[in-house]
């Protein structure tokens, strides 16, 4: 068994890595287009048949194949390219698209998410035709807008459906317990994100020739916006709560065996694990429960010093993380409903729009591909993964298990302080080497897994 | 009598208005310094003494004074050089400083606040000087730090007592009820600026992995701001309402006389007169009631599409207008208490830092020198000042009434719609002249009224 991976394997990763595929920015889409190209060309290299699909108005899909070997069972990978954006890259110890190994750990952009996750299975496949054929049909998905919630991919695999099915789909950009502690992500939330404007005069006015009689929408989007939960820190909004799946008393207790608790959200975050459902723990309140989350209030008075104005408007960026059994569609209705209602009451014009939405996504542990899956990451890490959820969207499980029919595995091998979204994203070059193992024993246990089922 | 302002005088003003005297801009303080040695040159060259003193890291403040007239009262005329910035200059029909006459008004930044005002008793002083010996004794002190809250001036003030002993105080910087109707304004309302910030996380969060269990900081700012008024717009925060001097009741109903009811307010802002204490009059609220004000909020993601974060820090910029009887400091220690206990509430660490403060002003109507100055608004404009407040600051007053302990007239010669502070500022022409003749007949008047004071 190889036990690290080779230099070329290391330096094809840092090619990868040096792609500024940033989706957020539209002055990236010719990284993007180069990063999709350069994708296509190494898979075709393996012996895949490959292409990059141009999409109108997004990034490439690079779809590919491995040769067809009859009766095996279909997996469809699924991955993502594109990266986010790097602000504020003054916080970075070495540039974001200059990747650097310091302390076994590989520092880049998209170290982590998703491109090394991603690139360990490719590693995995490229050693896996290098030695014959796979013991599977393997279809991978490479997609270049996940960072902007994945826009056109939902039409796309529509389009695609006949070229994507198959038995079971593999997504690793979630994250394991701890170094050696695998996991299996079996549930995700959705999203549904808002924005809210609460207008006031026709323009900003001076707050002594006004202030004591005119409405300041700053005022009333703030009591508007703390009506949002009750004392017991629960959501207030009707409908926001609707549809949440409970969770099975087992799955409830066996995350009680998890690291984090209470006391690991504070150390993470500086901050007691204080808000939400008080009577609900911690990881339940993250994983399993909707949120109402302010993101952003911008009014009025912006820079240095005082300007005494009753604003013109005030505005919140809100988003609703949402539990399985939620639809994203649903809850925004419900937010609008609400907030033109506090409008009203309020006595001032305001607006609620619905930015954008993500389904939630749960899969049952008690598939055979999911055994067989768990059973993988046993023979790569020697230890059973825990079985967990997360609490951030990921749109594309939901897709996928729903346009395709089939169950999705949730396999990461990011770690919780690998710095996703944030400067100095790492990724431990050990995980380089476990995750392409990790590749080959999840298709051979997918390949036996339908026999297993059928005994 | 003149009855219309020479050429000579209005390109005389012209030449004032286009100094870009902007005193919150660090970039304008040559600007700043050619103004007041201008104004010095013009005052020395009708035959007052005149200087410019120079104010270290401030503006320099403009001191002359009329020839000696022995037993003559003393009368000390302020007024402001400087102006508010112009932004957004787009919304300008003309330049702001280059002033141009359309429809009897004349626009620029200053038009009316405060060259315009300042300069129609100018053009009266001048003539007066020109015909023989003014009846008072005056000095005219002209500032260049008003519109960023005059921060020097009451260190120059004291340093010149002596200099600026008077027995009546003229101020030109307010508002007249309407083209034809005059005012005296008796009082204004103080203020207490503060700056809140409420701290959440080490850093902005991923909203996914920690939302539901890590407080945001933005839903406790929300929450903290609407608690500051109660159900029945009254502000709840202990002490903030305190020494509040309570109205006459003939002064309150002096008031109700006036054009300035909810319909007015409705109009000119676009919103009903509906925030503040119901049971009180618009004008009582505006005029004789304190506020608290939110000027500007600040949280999290603040530019286009979403950003799904639990944000690091949100903040808010506060003003509190101050009715006569309360002392800006004194508020903004119990404002500064009270916050510490919401944060305290809120589990969140959090600062309230007090910017600035203005007293606010009131002086009692039965003064000689009121009564003079009301008959010389009579004789100009045919028509008994309405005897009024303003709910604005203009910390000036309170200081030279507190520090040379003499009445102070507030004449104001503007109009409510001249657009001070805002794009296209304007001042009637018209006003040039009678502004003129108010200063010929409020000296005359001044200098009758320690007679018609002894009869």
């Amino acid at each position: 068994m190889i036990s690290a991976p080779t230099h070329a394997e290391v330096e094809t990763f840092f090619d990868f890595l040096r792609f500024p595929s940033i989706s957020a920015k539209p002055e990236h889409a010719d990284d993007l287009r180069d990063c999709a190209e350069w994708l296509t060309s190494l898979l075709a290299s393996w012996g895949l048949e490959a292409a990059a699909h141009e999409i109108p108005g997004g990034a490439p899909v690079v779809l590919a194949r491995t040769p067809a070997v009859p009766g095996a069972p279909r997996v469809l990978l699924y991955g993502h390219y594109d990266v986010q954006p790097v602000e504020p890259v003054e916080a970075w110890t070495s540039p974001p698209f200059e990747p650097e190994i310091r302390n076994g750990f590989i520092h880049a952009r998209g170290a982590t998410d998703n491109k090394g996750q991603t690139f360990s299975h490719l590693i995995g496949l490229a050693r896996a035709l290098a030695a014959g054929p796979l013991p599977v049909n393997l279809t991978v998905l490479l997609e270049g807008e996940e960072e902007i919630g994945s826009p056109r991919l939902g039409e796309f695999v529509r389009r695609h459906r006949d070229t994507l099915a198959c038995d079971i789909a593999l997504i690793s950009d979630t994250s394991m317990i701890e170094p050696g502690w695998p996991a299996l992500t079996l549930g995700l939330r959705g999203i549904a994100c808002l924005e809210v404007t609460v207008h006031g005069p026709r323009a900003d006015l001076h707050s002594g020739m006004f202030g004591g009689a005119t409405p300041n929408p700053a005022l009333a989007l703030a009591r508007i916006l703390a009506r949002m939960h009750g004392a017991d820190g629960g959501i207030t909004i009707p409908g926001v709560t609707q549809g949440v799946l409970p969770v099975a008393e087992d799955e409830l207790a066996s995350w009680r065996s998890l690291p984090w608790d209470a006391a690991w959200f504070e150390a993470t975050t500086g901050l007691p694990a204080a808000a939400g459902e008080r009577d609900r723990t911690v990881l339940e309140r993250v994983w399993a429960r909707p949120t109402a989350e302010i993101n952003g209030l911008t009014s009025g008075h912006q820079g240095a010093g005082s300007k005494t104005i009753i604003p013109a408007a005030a505005h919140a960026k809100l988003s609703f993380r949402l539990a399985p059994g939620q639809d994203p569609d649903a809850v925004a209705a419900a937010v609008i409903a609400w907030f033109e209602a506090q409008f009203a009451a309020e006595g001032l014009r305001g607006v609620c729009v619905y930015d954008h939405g993500g389904l939630p996504f749960y899969t049952p542990p008690n598939d055979p591909f999911l055994a067989a899956a768990r059973a993988a990451l046993e023979d790569v890490f020697g230890r059973p993964p825990a079985l967990t959820r997360e609490g951030l969207s990921i749109p594309v499980a939901a897709l996928l298990q729903r346009e395709l029919g089939v169950p999705v595995v949730l396999a990461g091998l990011g770690l919780p302080d690998c710095n996703a979204h944030s400067p100095d994203e790492s990724y431990p070059l050990a995980h380089l080497e476990l995750g392409a193992q990790a590749f080959l024993r999840l298709t051979e246990r997918f390949a036996a897994a339908p026999r297993a089922a059928a005994k």
